[in-house]
């Protein structure tokens, strides 16, 4: 006999409950996030998330699944058994998961915003008004490659924990410290502080590589299509640009965080053997 | 009267045949593609493609999709008007678009490769054994912005002008140098022209910023999964990475060609106002 809650019936209350999760609408409404994946799972779970439940199918479990399996069951995780056609109804499209975790999404609130990496000037990526799961997803991937010390989501146009951003982000979203505000109050947020606020624009003179990254700052980017708000234009900020040299006129939102964030980690690395 | 041919109906050969291209099997063996949207069509126009045929539908047209078609006719593109229900069902998924073009897929050899702006040292992107459409055409769209000279692309696993690669390149994947060929045919390219091989690498010591990019070179990049082939662990080749100081292992193969890229920008177009 299974040690643990076993169900086995596609129409358990619990389960269409579940799968209810992965209608965008549905999910916010809850308040609820889905979480596919053993690294983003074990990654929510590193970063102090309490699971409701985690569904696991044994006929789809290998050494590694096994291992966080374990591991959740330590730490007193809700396991539930099901069968492969109900993990297979839980899931996106047509991946295979072995385990399927279901949780309260976590408020990222502006008042409780700590960065990491204290012992070095603050560098923070602010996002305002994305709409794409995945671009916000990959700009923490890479705010986490870089070791940016924080992301603030402004505006907001996707769910902070919507499955897309949470692969995106290979779970990275569960450990950086975050901020879901307004595109005003995070400016706000960085003056209080006397944090830099580098707005990445197309209009901008400055070349990105002539701003100084070594002092606190943040990159700041917009929406896929339009850009950044009125509250980026004003004189607190400083607008910098990409050069852009060849036909198209603007590259996607994620890979010029990633451009900027790494150009801020290399001249905070700035060692003699640079050329 | 229209002074164009017209289909009206969902059943005709052409019609039939060209909504056969949206299935990736069937389009590689025609030797065809299809190219949606408006600065696509254009920038494959402009490119010098030659298209078979150019569906519009007057209902969808507005005054830029009016002024393409007007282009398009003066080139002698043969233009076909179609009803709407018509243009649907040659689009993917739920887009719209006034104008859908059909051309055979130009082929890109590695003998007719030559490297734009010949009055710098070559600077190349190598992408070997890439899987996702969406990730070539972005590696195409950080090309074309940082000025690379060209794009070798190796052991593609997918075909260069899937329609996701055109719409993730924004149409650029027409007009930037490209050759399709092997692996270990580029690194021969490579080095018989003494172009340094920079393979982006997880395993490697050196800091990509540490790396001369001002000097004749590639920037390589593998597969998102398995990263790159044994022919860029020979002494031949410099291993570069980007530093990953969270958690994530890795970032994404079209963020970090666009690092690089980018970095290679940067270096050459070094002044004194840089920090």
């Amino acid at each position: 006999m299974s040690p643990y809650e076993r169900i086995t019936s596609l129409h358990n209350p619990t389960i269409k409950a579940v799968r209810a999760l992965r209608d965008g609408r549905r999910r916010m409404k809850s308040g609820r996030m889905i979480v596919h994946g053993l690294r983003e799972i074990s990654r929510a779970n590193a970063s102090g998330i309490t699971f409701e439940h985690v569904f696991f199918c044994p006929t789809l479990m290998n050494p590694t699944s096994q291992q966080l399996l374990e591991e959740l069951r330590t730490r007193g995780a809700p396991l539930i058994e099901v069968t492969q056609p109900i993990m297979e109804s839980l899931v996106f499209g047509d991946r295979t998961e072995a385990l399927v975790a279901v949780a309260r999404s976590p408020h990222r609130e502006l008042q409780d915003f700590r960065l990491a990496r204290p012992n070095e000037p603050p560098l923070v990526a602010v996002v305002e008004g994305v709409e794409k799961p995945g671009n916000l997803g990959a700009v923490f991937r890479s705010a986490d490659g870089a070791a940016a010390g924080g992301v603030i989501a402004a505006d907001l146009r996707t769910d902070l924990f919507n499955p897309n951003v949470i692969r995106a982000s290979l779970g990275t979203v569960f450990a950086m410290p975050t901020a879901v505000t307004t595109g005003k109050e995070a400016l706000d947020w960085l003056r209080s502080r006397g944090i830099t606020a580098y707005a990445a624009r197309v209009d901008a003179e400055k070349e990105y590589w002539q701003a100084d990254f070594t002092i606190p700052c943040a990159i700041v980017l917009g929406n896929e299509a339009t850009g950044l708000s009125r509250c980026w234009f004003g004189p607190a900020v400083e607008a910098i640009r990409l050069p852009m040299l060849g036909l198209a006129d603007s590259l996607n939102v994620s890979v010029t965080a990633a451009v900027l964030l790494y150009e801020a980690r290399r001249q905070r690395s700035r060692t003699s053997e640079n050329p």
